[in-house]
């Protein structure tokens, strides 16, 4: 495999040649303190004094200082080639993490072809956010954005373990269908053989379905499509969506109950499991307990009252969920709030009435730090209600007869929420731009790359 | 929250009006022993005899026996309903697990409406495929159809933790795409507001991408789509891929080295945590250790030999694969074989070719029971020999910059693999269709439910 190693600019590299090494980590290479190791990843830095130079390597796990002396020291290393080196480990207090590895011989892997587009040895990227997005995948080699995707990863690692232990299921429902859940708006067309079909902009149906389908306890983790016109920091018009949802459900505190247990628990791992990228972000994850729950014509009231603040009817707009937020930080110190009792109105036709004001129904959105980063409610089981929902909304129930079919054989009280995963990464680590959390954002003007 | 308890028929449901009792699994009655029970889930099955009725109870986690007697064991249960009760747990060598609940008091959450399309308390399912998939919902609810869906999980599961273990980050990548990976085939199209966009048919390039972007080592759990004509008991237009890539690796030796540890992995954890779903199967979780590895030339010999078959040029047909699995299980008790060199006409342009013969690559599949579950390799990482090859396969270089970029920053040798989830179940249960491995499943004529 000579290929690989184009270039042996000095020595030979044991470890390749005759396999002496196992390349390791470089966020490992404490634990090798005076042995010999092999590392590999991409300069990110170097600086030449005369006979020495000192590298900094990235790999996946994180950087490392190199110290290369005399030949190796003269070497044409331009940033963001990726090299292979062989090295001894030493204890040194002025490297980055007290220590440092002495080059012993190094290959090039693959050289960098042309400077960088922008710079990624600084502590931010100083380019606009379509220039890097234009060249998302070398910004993602920042050290910042290689932290968000870590933070992703253990979010979703902690979401699934928690409802395992719960005994959720784990599914998979089909992105391509044939009716919308509300009906026709917001869609993506698509083509599918002779047929016209869209793309799901949420698994509602198909969740609430996997339910009654006997499996009671369900979520899926997977993409939505949104063809909404808007343009802003908080949407986008493909994102990963949490999908939970439960049956045989008491109400629907039941299921804020859940959400919250669920919330704790991520950010618990969170906490533990990526201390290093939450430092890099100065944030600290939050402990959702008891999160505050407050009938939305509570909350306008008290945006009336408090920031002399209308709401549109039925609903908050962003600036009233960026007050309440302050508001609710400020008097219970918690950085969510749920907002219920939302009207009948202003939610789709499965939600479920209030008996005790069938105007308002038992939904629910979750706001973190002024954004809504999840929708949730109880939803109508009982098929008669269901179908009668349906026509006053204006609805041809038989356009739905797939889904009505399980409400006609015993389908328990559920209930459910969405968490929009890019959104509750942005708000846990502070970040502008909801794009910022997405590997490679879609929105009203960028399909690529 | 009297509502869900629409109809009390006897008694006082105590556990819900005073909450003395919580509901538990019906696995779980028999740690209960003498003890009283709150149970809730589906009426599977109804047998009255004078004046006592036998009842299976279905929930998410099995089947228990209920007596019904005096004035329960009158009550008109309609099958499927969903129904909550409240009982004394018995030990009763008669019964399906040697328990059974003596009710005391019952109540139908929601009840059946009208008989089942096909009964689901026998067996099999009598009836056909497609009428199946048109009440997917009810089909569902057979315990033969849950038990699939479990080993799903459980499988992606240890899919997961395997590559967790080994320090692969997990991806999101967008299935809005706005070029196909290998120039335009067997794409569907979407309108994506002013553009035409195209479903993902694989993530391959992003995985890529995200090698290069540092993340070395990464997997997507994700749809892919499909727009073949073909409609086989093998295909689907819509199914969850498996990828997987990996930078920095030696040759794609160590790649099927990857699939098989992982694979083992897979199936060991499916042998402890899905002993019932196997048994009810008939099978066992195969042991999948070193995997004969076949280069394709040999396999169209042997077939040649063995069989008188002779093969399309440069591949096999599935009958050759059929025929090539039983020989490999034959001569080396394997149920699986990886087929290698694969000629670089019959791969994507990405393939990488090898050095001792440049007409054939260094790509692989791996056939499991007669089946294609996988397809891998490595890829072409050296920026000049990737933009040669895209010209001589007649594709245009400009139309993939975004994917080329990375190429000229260090990329690493990289490569992977991708499963098809629903075939690598199917195999494993014995399933003659892979639609029953997809919960709605997509066809050249199927787009609901």
């Amino acid at each position: 495999m000579k290929d690989f190693q184009d270039i042996i600019l000095t020595g030979k590299l044991e470890a390749d040649e005759k396999a002496p090494l196992e390349r390791i980590a470089v966020s490992t290479v404490r634990d090798k303190l005076d042995e010999e190791v092999l590392i590999k990843g991409w300069v990110h830095q170097i600086r030449a004094l005369g006979n020495l130079a000192f590298l900094l390597l990235r790999d996946r796990s994180g950087l490392v200082q190199v110290v290369l002396e005399g030949e190796l020291a003269q070497l044409d290393l331009p940033l963001e080639s990726a090299i292979s080196l062989v090295g001894v480990v030493n204890e040194d207090e002025r490297a980055p993490n007290g220590v440092e590895v002495r080059a012993k011989s190094l290959a090039i892997i693959a050289p960098a072809l042309e400077p960088v587009p922008f710079e990624l040895n600084k502590n931010g990227l100083k380019a606009g956010m379509e220039v890097l997005l234009d060249h998302r995948t070398i910004s993602l080699r920042h050290p910042r954005n290689r932290a968000i995707f870590k933070v992703q990863d253990e979010l979703l690692y902690a979401f699934r373990q928690y409802l395992r232990f719960q005994d959720f299921t784990e599914i998979h429902t089909p992105k391509l269908v044939s009716t919308g859940v509300e009906g026709g708006t917001e869609l993506f067309e698509a083509q599918y053989f002779e047929k016209k079909a869209y793309l799901a902009q949420s698994p509602q149906f198909y969740k609430q379905m996997m339910v009654g389908a006997g499996l009671e306890r369900v979520y899926e983790v997977g993409p939505v499509f949104r063809a909404e016109e808007h343009n802003t920091s908080r949407h986008l018009n493909e994102y990963v969506s949490l999908d939970v949802e439960i049956g045989f459900i008491r109400d629907e505190e039941e299921l804020m109950d859940l959400e919250e247990s669920l919330l704790r628990f991520v950010f618990l791992h969170l906490a533990d499991s990526c201390r290093e990228e939450l430092r890099l972000f100065g944030v600290q994850a939050p402990d959702p307990y008891r999160i505050p729950r407050l009938p939305l014509a509570e909350a306008q009231a008290l945006l009336r009252q408090e920031y002399k603040k209308t709401s549109p009817p039925g609903n908050l707009d962003p600036e009233g969920e960026r007050l309440l937020s302050e508001y609710i930080r400020k008097k219970h110190r918690s950085d969510f709030v749920f907002i219920t009792h939302y009207p009948v109105k202003k939610r789709p036709f499965y939600a479920m009435p209030r008996e005790d004001d069938p105007q308002l129904t038992r939904s629910f959105d979750l706001l973190y730090n002024g954004l809504e980063v999840t929708t949730g409610g109880q939803r109508i089981h009982i098929y008669d209600k269901l179908v009668a929902n349906l026509d006053r909304f204006g609805l041809n129930p038989s356009n739905f007869a797939h889904y009505l079919e399980v409400f006609k054989f015993g389908m328990p009280p559920h209930g459910g929420f969405a968490i929009g995963l890019e959104r509750l990464t942005a708000r846990l680590l502070g970040l502008d731009n909801v794009r910022e959390a997405s590997l490679f954002p879609r929105d009203r003007n960028r399909l690529a790359p």
